[in-house]
This record gives structure tokens, C-alpha cells and sequence, in this order.
């Protein structure tokens, strides 16, 4: 679609007049992806504050037929190394690029010397998260790609319990493999991060790798993954106990799903992002177990599985409609085992749209 | 392993010692892997000049479990914003560490500003790449892991073929999944990047991500792709014709092996990395089609798909025992078809060690 990449170059546009940044050289492959529909692993964009008669497009040889077909409105540089290539022919189009903003949050220290050097007169200036500034609002059919990848994790987890997934003996490593399978049956390009499968203790790891530890009656059993759908990725979490719950599991768990449906309530337009950590936190607070709610509440998720807004104690900001974010509380009984309960999420007028439809009842299996 | 650690860290205050640093600041997460052994998601690490008695590990508290089994002889704080916070330490103890290298080819321009408010009086210094120079040379264990995740991608390519894999219409995605999942089966912990699957004229596109496109009896079918054990990151190329190749195929296909092996020759202790790339491009420059040779011949291979040292016209140094590199010279005829054959190997003593078994003919499927 390439008039939704001319729009939202054209909202950025506004922001660099605004700037009275001359262009924004955009080094960053998911800011030129969502600029332009360029799907390759390497490639540099200038966007110029006029008009697109005036931006380039940069990638290297390996691209050549791909990027004709996926960018065909922007002046082409196929060049290596592309971002060196690209700041010489600013410097050479001085005239037409006075002003140009970086994004000093991705360039390294080393990438500034040499486009320094090699734009030569032109004036650099940091711009850091322009392109992201837009980003962290979706547009239809970004949700719409959200959508997809959510419902690919979902049918994915409800086909691996259907099968009898989670029973006792299976390891970490295939409850992790199968349901990697089933997302890509599900129409998934791949698992949107790896996977977390944890059992037992492992479950009050928060971050877990899959292990060749089998799982066992009485374990708390941690599933975070998600599905990859055009380069959206999805997230979600759900913790399931094999067998009969001993009281303290099933305390844990009412403990954290009260706290991720407080943390859903407060997903309203216009709510500061660390108040919406703070809902979902005190719950945990009140019942003494502050201290093991190990992170924060939530991410914004998109073309990156983390991207903003922080919905975290430090986070900074409010609210919009079309945000998509994730809800994700977790209490660690360090040895024992552990909980989170995890959405996503699309803020709207009114209540959150929930994308992520696996129940959050505590399903023993 | 920590032994392996404790002796990398030693090889590096070698270095540091040699460019009066009193520590280096490691934020790129292969490199604290390497010094560490730590597998998550988020570390920093600063390694002091004088002992390990004054290295610091920073993680978050996600991993406060993981890090202390994997990383128990250094000190930790478990914080976050970890980069923020370790900095904030080392100001501190600004006695300790009075000048401290950077790594400036990771560090973004933004960081760098963050990093010298947090630690104040202490001098920092761009220190690119110290880490990356002694990961050029892979030990016997990193050797191990890369002969184990090449296995991996041979054993699954002979099973794909001898299931009938690339038999006429099954689509390149279909094959990319099936690669995926057997390699899964012979120890990989996952593709080591993106299998490419490129059919019939997609093969011309040296990127191509797989398609709904299906094989079709008189394609070429090119197939790059690796495994991933222990973080390790193996790479290699075949490309096949289904039924009998017309003439320009074998053709093409000679060529492109006669480069490989011109390539795979030049692979020789004290030879320059560009020499290397010479060696493998004049054998098809001379047949005429140097032109449609659009990439480097090489890159080494380890903690990272793409890393040092870059076998190409602009790369620089020379071969040593023990790197660990790729040789994939490949030739596209836009629009009908291309070949590429990439082989994994260790540079040694005399003849390279090849990794990649799979035979190098012409297999006719």
C-alpha cells in the first residue's frame, strides 16, 4: 500500500517543518519499513521536509529487485555501505540539505564521525524518536496485522492444549517447539521473540529459556510467546497449573489476574502511563508482595516486541487512542514458582479492545 | 565454563592495559556473552584493567536467578536501567576508574550523553571493537559449537531431500518451515537467521524471503540457511535444479563452483581478507559476469551471523588460525535464475577445516 507510506511520510513532514529540519536521515530498518514497506535487512532513508521528489531511498545490491517492487515512488541509491553512500550524496546535494536530523538514539558514536565526515557542510542535529513518536499510534491496518498475529498465538495455544500439550513428562524444549509449529499454522511468519516455557521453579524465573526440564503434576507451567504476522508482533502470556492447584498457587494466581484487570481498567485515553503501572502494581502492594513483581507493568508493541510507550513505574507520557500495549503483571516465589498473566491491547474511546482472547479463568490441565 | 570466561577477561586486560584504559564499559550483549557466558536479554558489564575483583555485571531483576548461576564469580548489580545505573557506579568509584573505553561502535550518540552525566569526572574513551578482535579467533569450544550447528544444517538438508523436500509444488515457505523443524531435530536451538527459499527466477534475488511461490521442474532452487547451537551461528548455501538443468544452469552453476573453490583455496593463514575475495571474483570476472556478482564473497561467522572478518573488495587484515568464515560467491541473471554455494570453514594450518559437509556437485532432485 504504498499511499499509507506516502501518509505517514507526510505526517513526518510536518514534524520536521515544525523542527525546521531541512530532512531526517532514518537509520533506523523499522522506521525506513514503516516509512516505506521495505521488508530487506539493510537500508537507509532520507526524508525530505518538502516532498518526496527530494527523498532517498538507500539499500545495497542484494535488494535490487525487491526494493524496485517495494519502494517505487523514491529515488533509489543501491550502494554499500549504504549509510556511508547515502550521507556523501547529501553532502554533494548541500544545497537541498542544510539541516539534517539524525537519530542520535540508534546512530553509534562511530556512525556519527563518519556521516559527519562525509555529509561535510551539511549541519546534523540530533532528532531522536521522530519516526517512533509516530509509530507508538496504529493505524487500521496495523492493527489489523496486531489482530492477526494475536489470533495466531491464541488458536496456537488453544491446539497445543486441545493435543494434550501440557501433560507431565514433556519438556520445556517441545511445549516451546509445538507451539512455534502451530503459530506458523496459524498463519504466523514465525514466533514473534522465543518463547518462554518454564515448569515448576523455573515458572518464578521471569525471563526462562526452554530447558529439557520435564513437566510435572503440581507445577505451575509459564507460557510467554507470541506470532509474527507482517512484521507485528503479538504477546501474551498465560500461566496454567498441571493438576490440582495447591492453595498457594491458586492465591498467586487470583493475586496477579486481579492485578492485570485493574491494569486493563486504567487503559483510558489520556491516563499518564505510570499511573496505568501503578493500578495493577498496588493490587500486588496490597497483598505484601510488592517485592516480587520483578518489572514493569508493560510495553507498546508493533513493528518491535518492545517499543513504546513504558507503562512502568519511570514511564512517561498519557494515553491515546490507537496505542497497543501489552499488560503483563508477574509475582516470583523465588524456588517455588510463579505467575504473570499477559494482554495485548489497543487503547480506545472507552474500553480497551483485547486482542489476545485465550481465557485468563486459571485453567488446570 | 567460567574458566573459558576468566581467560577471555584476562586476553582483554592485555589490551586494555596496552591503551591505559583502567576499564572497559561492554555493553553489546555478544560481547558480555562471551566474557560472561550470560544468555539473557539485558547485561552490561564493566571490566576493570587490574583484576575481576573490580569488574562489575549489571542484568535487571528478570534475570536475578539466571545471572547469579551463570555468572557467579563477579560482582552484580541488578538494576534498571542498567546502562544508567552501572555508569552511576562507576562515578563512584571514580577512583578505580579514572579513564574508561566505550564501545563507540555500539553506543548510540544518545547513550553516550546519558552515560557521561551518570559518571561524572570519569574520562571516557571511544574503545571500538576491543572485544569483537578477540572473538575473531574462535577457541576449540567456539569451534565445537560451530561444527555441532553446521551438523545440524547438514543432517536436516539430507533429510529434507531424501523425504522429497524440493519436489514440484511445494512452496518455498514450505520447504523454509521444513529446514526449520528438522534442524530443530538434529540439536539446533533454532535457525541461525531467515532461511532463504527462493525458486525458479526468485533464486536471481540474492535475499529472498521464502514464498507462497511453488518449485516448479526446470527451477532453480537456492537454499541459505543455518543453525543455531550455544549461540552459535552456522551458514550455508545449495542451490539445486529440479529435473534436468538446461545448459545456461550448468553452466552457471560450474561457474559459481569453480569461484567457491578458487575461494575456499585462498583461505590461508597470513593471506588478506581481500585477496581472499579477489581469488574467488576474478574466476567470474573472467567468465564476464562480474557484474552480476552483487556481494562480498565472505563474512566470519560466531556469536553473531554476520561478523568479522568481512571477506570483500573493501575488507582488511589478514587470516589467522582459528577464524571461523564463510565463502559464498553467487552469480543472478535477473529475472531467471541464480546460484550461490557457501560453505562454512575454519581458517588452519594449511588446508581450511570444512564445516559444511553437504556435497558441493550439482544434485539434480
Amino acid at each position: 500500500m504504498p499511499e499509507t507510506h506516502v501518509r505517514r511520510r507526510e505526517a513526518l513532514r510536518a514534524h520536521l517543518r515544525e523542527r525546521d529540519l531541512d530532512a531526517l536521515l532514518v537509520a533506523d530498518l523499522r522506521n525506513v519499513r514503516y516509512l516505506t514497506g521495505f521488508t530487506g535487512s539493510n537500508a537507509v532513508l532520507v526524508v525530505h521536509a518538502e516532498d518526496d521528489a527530494t527523498s532517498v531511498f538507500g539499500t545495497d545490491g542484494r535488494y535490487l529487485t525487491q526494493s524496485a517492487r517495494q519502494v517505487p515512488d523514491l529515488e533509489h541509491l543501491i550502494s554499500r555501505p549504504t549509510l556511508h553512500d547515502l550521507s556523501e550524496l547529501i553532502g554533494t546535494r548541500a544545497a537541498k540539505f542544510g539541516r539534517v536530523g539524525f537519530e542520535s538514539h540508534r546512530i553509534t558514536v562511530d556512525e556519527l564521525d563518519m556521516i559527519s565526515a562525509a555529509t561535510g557542510k551539511v549541519e546534523l542535529t540530533r532528532a531522536p524518536g521522530l519516526v517512533e513518536r509516530l509509530r507508538i499510534v496504529k493505524d487500521d491496518a496495523e492493527i489489523e496485522a496486531l489482530r492477526m498475529a494475536c489470533a495466531a498465538a491464541d488458536r496456537a495455544l488453544a491446539d497445543l492444549l486441545e493435543h494434550g500439550g501440557l501433560r507431565p513428562g514433556r519438556t520445556e524444549r517441545q511445549v516451546a517447539r509445538e507451539l512455534a509449529d502451530r503459530m506458523l499454522d496459524h498463519g504466523a511468519d514465525g514466533p514473534s521473540f522465543d518463547s518462554i516455557v518454564a515448569t515448576g521453579a523455573n515458572s518464578a524465573v521471569p525471563h526462562h529459556r526452554p530447558t529439557d526440564a520435564e513437566l510435572h503434576t503440581g507445577d505451575l507451567v509459564k507460557l510467554d510467546f507470541g506470532a509474527l504476522v507482517d512484521g507485528y508482533h503479538s504477546d501474551m502470556t498465560r500461566t496454567f497449573v498441571i493438576g490440582k492447584p495447591a492453595d498457594w498457587q491458586r492465591e498467586l494466581y487470583d493475586l496477579v489476574a486481579a492485578s492485570q484487570a485493574a491494569g486493563r481498567a486504567a487503559l483510558r485515553i489520556g491516563t499518564e502511563v505510570s499511573a496505568v503501572d501503578a493500578a495493577a502494581r498496588s493490587v500486588v502492594e496490597d497483598a505484601g508482595r510488592g517485592e516480587e513483581f520483578l518489572h514493569g507493568l508493560g510495553h507498546g508493541v508493533g513493528l518491535e516486541i518492545h517499543e513504546a510507550p513504558s507503562l512502568a513505574k519511570t514511564g512517561e507520557g498519557t494515553l491515546s487512542a490507537g496505542m497497543a500495549v501489552t499488560v503483563e503483571p508477574g509475582v516470583y516465589l523465588s524456588g517455588r514458582g510463579g505467575v504473570r498473566i499477559e494482554d495485548t491491547l489497543v487503547v480506545r474511546d472507552g474500553d480497551p479492545e483485547l486482542l489476545t482472547l485465550t481465557t485468563k479463568q486459571l485453567v488446570v490441565v
